[in-house]
Parts: structure tokens; sequence; C-alpha cells
């Protein structure tokens, strides 16, 4: 079919969440692959040559990679329903913001707290206990991200914050005291059947994580 | 006046020289004022908090932030004159992509090349051709990466494009064999007064860098 959408995914992705909940969002039916991401498939490595990452939507047997343009992609074309970005200029630019925020501060420091040494991991705990004080100050008394409606600054960071939830268990990170609302809006996030059945359960991307360091011979 | 366009920048920033073509390209005036780096203003500090860098468009008063959305927001706020990013979704999502790349993979070679050691240097010139080739595939026969028209992708490739002649001069870099369809593309760009004309001179930005490397102790 022309209009066709296929999603080359990986369950525990937050980068897939975030396309997942997007479509979730839209009400738009999808075909979904998920990957071998130790053996990819030829259709990640044709869709995605430069990167051969997923997540990758193919939309009418073309590519769109990277999750933030993906999430654009589908607001731009399904624009009719449940709008995504907001449709005032500074407010599209303070959530393409905030995005790129998380990109890269929220990623970069997870990153450290996932693969890190002891010293790496508490660096990575104090830096996301920085950037979620931004995002708190940022969320200020709103119900959302970008304002009144759940949208994408949101989406693609909601998929972090269910990192937040197996840093609690293993790496004993908490925001509840520096981030109460922050904490609210991930339990309103969750509420969403949008957000909680496109999220991996937090136990198992711990014992994922756990059989990884494993066979990295990393487990302590 | 409530629209007043400033832009807070740097004369040897290829990000601030990505704003100063796209507002170029859309005729838009503007006070332009440059920072001293080392010693930032007070209203940089105010206007981008989270990262305390140029480029800043304050426009109405209100901060815009990174280079690739401040052209974004520029491109939807002036719209009628000179499109900067395709109408057609699909290439906008390739246009974004192209930029990410240039922001990720370009820059972080170029950054070995001028602050690594003599085998960073090695390795991001391997990379850089790497990436061009990239480049030079995606341009093809076309006049410009996104097409018939300069644009989104061609702004922020062009001030890398201007680091590419220096390190020509520097570190015997040369992407003339392997991608002379980029060359051409990079001398058809700087026949545009508002790319030429945006970019610093590649000599001054050189004797800036061998100046900072001295203050760093690092010259050889």
């Amino acid at each position: 079919m022309e209009d066709e959408a296929v999603v080359l995914d990986y369950w525990a992705s937050p980068f897939g969440a975030r396309v997942r909940i997007a479509l979730a969002e839209k009400g738009i039916s999808y075909t979904h692959k998920f990957e071998n991401l130790a053996n990819k498939s030829p259709l990640l490595v044709e869709m995605n040559p430069v990167h051969q990452k997923i997540p990758v939507l193919i939309h009418g047997g073309k590519p769109i990679c990277e999750s933030d343009i993906i999430i654009q992609y589908i607001d731009e074309i399904w624009k009719n329903n449940s709008p995504l970005l907001p449709s005032d200029h500074y407010h599209r630019a303070k959530a393409r913001f905030l995005v790129d925020f998380i990109n890269t501060k929220i990623y970069d420091s997870s990153k450290k707290i996932w693969m890190g040494s002891a010293e790496d991991q508490e660096c990575g705990k104090m830096e996301l206990i920085e950037w979620s004080k931004v995002l708190e100050k940022e969320l200020g008394d709103k119900p959302y991200l970008g304002g009144e409606d759940f949208g994408f600054a949101d989406i693609a960071f909601v998929p972090f914050y269910n990192w937040f939830i197996v840093f609690k268990t293993f790496a004993n990170f908490n925001i509840e005291e520096d981030c109460p609302k922050l904490v609210d809006w991930g339990k309103r996030c969750m509420r969403r059947d949008t957000v909680s059945k496109s999220l991996p359960d937090p136990q198992q991307v711990y014992e994922a994580y756990l059989e990884f360091k494993d066979r990295l011979g990393n487990t302590n």
C-alpha cells in the first residue's frame, strides 16, 4: 500500500518508544518490525545506511530516520489529529530546544549511569539531577512540558524518565525531593495508554542491562 | 520595537554564521551583538541560561537558541521570502536528517582536526572524508543539498566547508579527489553574497586558532 507505515524498532529503545508513542497519539496503525541489533536486517541497513540505527519509519516506501525527526514528520503528515508540536512559532522553537536538551544532556548523563565506572555513575547522577531541575523549572505549574497538551517534548522525555525508574532501583537515583513537579508529570504521562503501552517494563530493561553487562564481562 | 531582531554572535563561529546566512537569505535586518566568549555578557547568560552559548536570536524580546532551531524559526516567521526548508514533508525530514548529520558527525570529526593529537587529527581527517562522501552522494547532480534551491542543509554545512579550507592549509586535508561535486557545490555557495559576506575569512580563523592553541600552551 502506498501509504503503509512500517517501524523498524528495538523493544528496549527509548528512541523507538518515542515513535511508538507519537503514532499511538495519532491513532495510526503500522507494521512493527523488531530488529536484532547484534545482527541487523538488510532492510535496516538499506533504509538507514548512514547510521544503521533504529528507529526508522518507512512511510510509502521512503525511510525517515532519527526519532525527533520522525515525530515532526508524523505531526506534519497526520496534522489533523492530536497536534504534537505547538502551532505558535516561539513555542515550537522552545519544544525543539527541549528535545535537543534531552537528546544531548539527559542522554549523555544517563549513559554514564548505565555504562560508566562507579565514579562516572556518581557524576552522571549529579548531572541528571541538574538537568531534571532545568525541566522542573521549565514545567512550572503546567501539566505538560509544552503547556496544556501532551506533545513533542513530553514524548521525547518520557522514555528517559522511564530509565529514571530503573536508575532508582540499581543506582540509588532519586529526583523526588528536587523535582516533585516532574515526578507528578511522570505519573500524569504514565496514565496515558499511548505512553504506558509504548514503554518497556523497567524491570525487563534492568534484566536486559544485566545480561548485556554480563556479556561484556563487566558485572561486579 | 516589538519585532526587533537581535543576534548574539561570535565572529568565528560556524553556528553563528548559519544564523547570519539565514537572515541574509530572508533579507532581515537585525542588531548584531558580538560576544567575548571569555567574558560572556549578562544578556547572553539571561537569554540562554541552559547552555550560555551563541548564537541566540532574540526576537520580540524572546530568545531562540541552537542554530538549527533558529534557522527553522526564521523560516517559519518570515515564510514568504526565500523558503529555506522544503515544503514537501519527506524532503523536510531529509533536510533535518542532513543537518543532524552535520551537527554530529561533521562537527565531531572536525573537532579532532582542530584540537586532537596528531593521531586524532589523522583519524578526524579519515572520518571527514567518509562523511564528505555521504554528502557527495546525497548531492548527486543537484546544485544544492536540498535540490534546486539553496536551503537548510546548505546553510548548515557551508560554515563547516569553510573550515575545510582552513584544514587544507594546516592539516593537508583535501576532498577534491574524492568529492568533486561537493567542491563545486562549495564554490556555488560561495558565489552567493549571503554566504560569502557571512563567513569569516579562513586565514583569520586559522590565526585565531593559533592564538588559542598558544594560550593553551599546545603549540608545536
